[in-house]
């Protein structure tokens, strides 16, 4: 088995990209990456064939020979166990047999699993929550999603959605999110929230939250968007390690990349809030955009029975 | 292993109750119950010394043999494997090395559980939870606890805290708790807070939910105390459902014999509100008070390496 290699995706809404991965998930063998066709389903499945043949025409006949299964990280709601895709939007899969359809234009056994689900099992393996079994991993880009392990081990829900942080309700009667519900976290605290905070308070439409981060200490408006954020995020994840008791927070996802310019109010807030539950250690991620790769390469080496556990 | 016996206690602030229970956790050979000492951490252990003695003094010599083990569910902050108690102040312990000390005491192994934990395994293992392995036990009285049970694994949280719901912030800046925090869920519904708001409510002090229970449909203002209560309880798990997914909820404690007036528009509210989440069945706990104990006992047959899986 030593001798094994998978094709492991991230699918997402923008981009797909792919790497040939052997199962001590160093350096790639190849990457690739493709635009995803936005809310088509059937021509997600052809960008995704074409992805997996790019990979494949990089190897030699040899390592060709020794790619054993595709591993696939999607958004969305995901039967692990039958590769069923319930819905994901983003990619126009609805009840759609992914892994059953993509298996048949690809020649191998494909798994599909969820994106979050997998980048955070990475960042547990391979990254920045080595080293414990309780952790939440907190990805905060557009959106906010969380991947929760508990004793080793990624929990998916009985109704396969855990981590669907982003739409936890954080005030009742609040703003408005596309979800349709009403004062869901991440219309408070994500990166799209907060460069909209931003882009309003100094009047200039199309305004980030990496403005935001570099203006921090300079421009006072800038300051006050992001310590509000960080307010609700502090309120939020109150909630998540009050219920879970989480070791380690790790946090990914864009946002991340302020490092300690997040990390340490936000660790000062939970300490100032807190009086019942004990604060984790809080670490920014470690594997960058590649997480989800990885992740997907971890999943399904697992499933084939080997790599690293 | 088919004759062990186990001593099952479960001691809260004001009772300790145990039981002598076989492995196939029916009826209790014997059954006893004492005060316990509010706060004296010293009495405390003199009065579960008593009550373990009381159980025994129930058996004949033949099954006293059978004895192998002590469980104890207590309130608090647990080590499990080393049996310290951390903090449980309605006990008056701190960093209390309540296994070791009363094994000294009992000359039995002591095995000690988190209440809340072993009173919903025994709800998944032998009531409203059987059938499911991921449900969350959501236990309603003078405050809010849950147990977690993800992949068929009572969540215990690597900073052995999980499932303080009681705790989890819904309003930012809301009603001080005794805890220390703010807008903390059991300020807006337990069985306590609803008592309280009614008791304002109509001028009567010491009214209970038991009188709100008792008068919906009659008293406009039960039935207003009793709505807004319910929306809170919708508002914290949502939170909860859409961050775990789980498969079924279990819903126990004093407030849950209000049954279907409960149920019903917990149910309803949480349709209403959820879009991203999906709803998952919701009962009420069949265990009653004899959770504690029968968790207590299940957790130490398991300990013991027998009894139901």
């Amino acid at each position: 088995m030593s001798d094994t290699l998978v094709l492991a995706l991230d699918v997402g809404g923008t981009n797909a990209r792919g790497e040939v991965l052997d199962e001590g998930l160093g350096r790639p063998l190849v990457s690739a990456s493709l635009p995803t066709p936005y809310g088509d389903g059937e021509a997600t499945l052809t960008t995704i064939e074409r992805l997996c043949g790019q990979l494949m025409s990089g190897l030699d006949a040899t390592d060709r020979g020794r790619v054993r299964a595709v591993g696939l990280g999607v958004p969305g709601i995901i039967e692990r166990e039958t590769g069923v895709v319930r819905l994901a939007s983003n990619l126009g899969w609805v009840n759609t047999p992914v892994g059953d359809r993509l298996s048949e234009k690809i020649g191998l056994p494909v798994h599909v699993h969820h994106d979050v689900t997998v980048a955070g099992l990475a960042e547990h393996t391979l990254g920045a929550g080595m080293g414990t079994d309780d952790l939440v991993a907190v990805f905060i880009g557009t959106g906010i999603a969380a991947t929760i392990v508990c004793g080793g081990k990624a929990v998916e829900g009985g109704l396969h959605q855990a981590g669907e942080l982003g739409h936890v309700p954080i005030v009742a009667g609040g703003l408005p999110c596309p979800c349709g519900q009403v004062g869901c976290l991440e219309m408070y605290c994500s990166a799209r929230a907060i460069g909209h905070a931003y882009a309003r308070a100094i009047g200039r439409p199309g305004a980030t939250s990496l403005d935001v981060v570099n203006a921090l200490g300079t421009d006072p408006l800038a300051d006050q968007v992001w310590s509000e954020a960080i307010d609700w995020l502090a309120h939020g994840l109150l909630g998540v390690i009050t219920l879970l008791s989480p070791s380690r927070l790790v946090l990914g996802g864009g946002l991340s990349e302020a490092g300690d310019a997040l990390v340490a109010p936000l660790r000062e807030r939970l300490e100032t809030l807190a009086r019942v539950a004990a604060i984790p250690e809080i670490v920014t991620a470690q594997l960058g955009q590649r997480a989800g790769v990885l992740g997907s390469g971890l999943a399904t080496f697992r499933k084939l029975g080997t790599g690293l556990s």
